[in-house]
């Protein structure tokens, strides 16, 4: 089975040597202390360090409001509790991160699509969307987006496109809800550093949340994620993690902190992003070679994921079953719809497989692809 | 400052030679492998240890319906998320643990107190309490029980009450969620592995949602701990745990699973039973030296805690300054009640400190209890 669903990193990608010599340090230099529990809001030394990074990339944070989570998923799980009461609106990109809905939807809010276009959220829609839920006395609370190389579409919101939706977001009094686990991976090829500014580096009035994580860059085993807040939605962060899990890991923080501290992370991005960048090259090429005409799709700057829209009428659902048949799994893009729609669009992720897996997974996708496609003309 | 009010292990205590060549084993076997996504319902192989573990004692489970949390807080949280809405009556003992609290208290649940004895709840209030709750049509659906040293109060339920307590889940249709972290803790000196046999080894109709983790026994830092529950409820706590955190820590479970598989947690026990026993004693004698007129208690027969009674009419909230003024702390036992009451009592935790440090911090806290004993009388 060639698995194109999975969304990790490729196993032979993480320094497991490196991160064995960090791990034989603290524990060596720290001994039985890096074993205890770990403060609630997590090491300090490691939350310096994240916003010592995050100064260098022109995001202010202070220390005090930035809180270590288990993974990104439990800083998604934290702000929905903390901001979000049961019929609140969120409103989320079309598509958008099922981590962010499943989150979302465990405390009853209420989830509003907006439309994208290929730089980003369409801000007309944007702007439209949020007057009318207004009008009808809807209580909008929140924008979530992930602004680089987005989960699933790989999309890149423009930088034009982030300053408009930070200006929207204090006309409306809205808070951005800002996911950024990809913003390392951008491809060389066809983005820089300078493309993936995150729009709470221009937060003048404190109204965006952001997170990220270290799962897709250093390794998803470390449960290591990462959310700096405003002041007040910081405290409440906390509080609500304490009675969640208590603390974060203290031996993955440790790791973490002793890998970037080395300067092993920063140093191992280059080969992350040729790596990258080399297999979405080989997906697009094989799309392009064996189902040209049955699919379209944009070739993303950057990430994990390629979007693929079908174009004969047949649903990405109706595909699946033929396509595991052939030995070649993806994920529907119908799940990341709030407003049950997408049914034309496949995940297809070029992370974790090899080139040659890459190119046989297509092969079969492809024919899986056009017997569905077969089946969709003949009913019409 | 003498630290009587960390829910801690001693450091010393924690076997971090022994853990490290654990960790050395699993990532030199399994390389980059150890650093993935561990799956979300927890590593297949420590889900089947705990399993054979807890049937040797008498604990019929299935690794089907186990899910590893991130410590056992989350699985508190979990546990709230899934059966608890808004309104719904948790029954807790008086006192009980403020983990358990705040988790409950956070998905909204209404939190009713059931008094203890010295062997444990109180049964007649128990059926009192739900026979008066019932007919007020409150919804009563669980009773949250710590069967084995209780934090706070260090009580152990005796046997004839765990199964008369079964027998009354039954009879009322109420779950039994037991919360077991110090099971293993018991002191050879007055309890055996027998008197803490769990209320779920006798769960005959699939009530009992039993708790636990490797917090307190292996290392805190771990953030590994476990819900075995009944499969319809397994199924929910797994989708919850999905949007809460996607995967413990799969390193933390290696790591965890190595040292179970050699035994090492086995052979460490008796060690961590004799040195906490002799802490409870020395904590013991400190107290009926320095204090015996002021307070009460009953000496603990496992566990990290003494539960301390002040008989001369000042509360523990009166005690706290004057303590901390003379260099040490505790955790004023009023946090544990969730009726409001609980004033007087005291917890003070004998785990991490030293014995020096004990009968250091009894003799500073024996000088500010008498104070404030003083200021009782002159007030009265």
């Amino acid at each position: 089975m060639v698995n194109l669903a999975k969304m990790v990193p490729a196993d032979d990608l993480i320094p497991d040597d490196l991160l064995r010599r960090c791990l034989d340090h603290v524990l060596r230099t720290q001994g039985s202390r890096a074993l205890t529990y770990a403060p609630l809001e997590g090491l300090p030394s490691l939350r310096e360090l994240i916003v010592a990074d995050l100064a260098r990339q022109g995001v202010p944070a202070h220390a005090d409001d930035l809180l270590i989570t288990t993974g990104s998923q439990q800083g998604l799980d934290l702000v929905a509790r903390v901001l979000l009461d049961p019929g609140d609106v969120a409103l989320m990109e079309l598509p958008s991160y099922v981590g962010a809905i499943s989150a979302f939807r465990n405390v009853g809010a209420s989830m509003v699509g907006v439309r994208q276009e290929t730089d980003g959220i369409d801000l007309d829609h944007l702007e439209h969307t949020v007057v009318r839920l207004r009008a009808e006395g809807r209580r909008v609370k929140m924008l979530y987006l992930v602004p680089n190389f987005q989960n699933p579409t790989g999309l890149l919101i423009s930088l034009p496109k982030r300053t408009a939706v930070l200006e929207w977001a204090d006309r409306h009094d809205v808070l951005i809800v800002e996911d950024d686990p990809y913003r390392d991976i951008y491809f060389p090829d066809v983005s820089t550093e300078a493309d993936t500014r995150p729009i709470v580096a221009d937060d003048r009035s404190g109204r965006v949340v952001y997170l990220s994580s270290f799962s897709k860059t250093l390794a998803p085993g470390f449960r290591v994620g990462w959310v700096s807040a405003p002041p007040a939605v910081a405290a409440k962060l906390e509080l609500s993690k304490q009675a969640e899990d208590l603390c974060t890991g203290g031996l993955d923080q440790r790791i973490v902190y002793e890998a970037c501290r080395r300067g092993l992370l920063e140093s191992h991005l280059p080969r992350l992003r040729a790596h990258y960048q080399q297999k979405r090259d080989t997906m697009v090429a094989a799309i392009a070679r064996e189902m040209p005409d049955q699919v379209s799709w944009i070739a993303p700057r950057g990430g994990f994921f390629l979007w693929v829209a079908l174009s004969h009428g047949a649903t990405s659902a109706e595909v699946m079953p033929l396509a595991q048949a052939r030995g070649v799994i993806f994920v529907d893009g119908h799940a990341f719809f709030v407003d049950g729609t997408g049914q034309e669009f496949m995940r297809l992720s070029f992370s974790a497989p090899s080139p040659t897996r890459i190119d046989e997974g297509i092969a079969r996708l492809a024919s899986a692809v056009k017997e569905a496609g077969s089946y969709a003309r003949s009913a019409t």
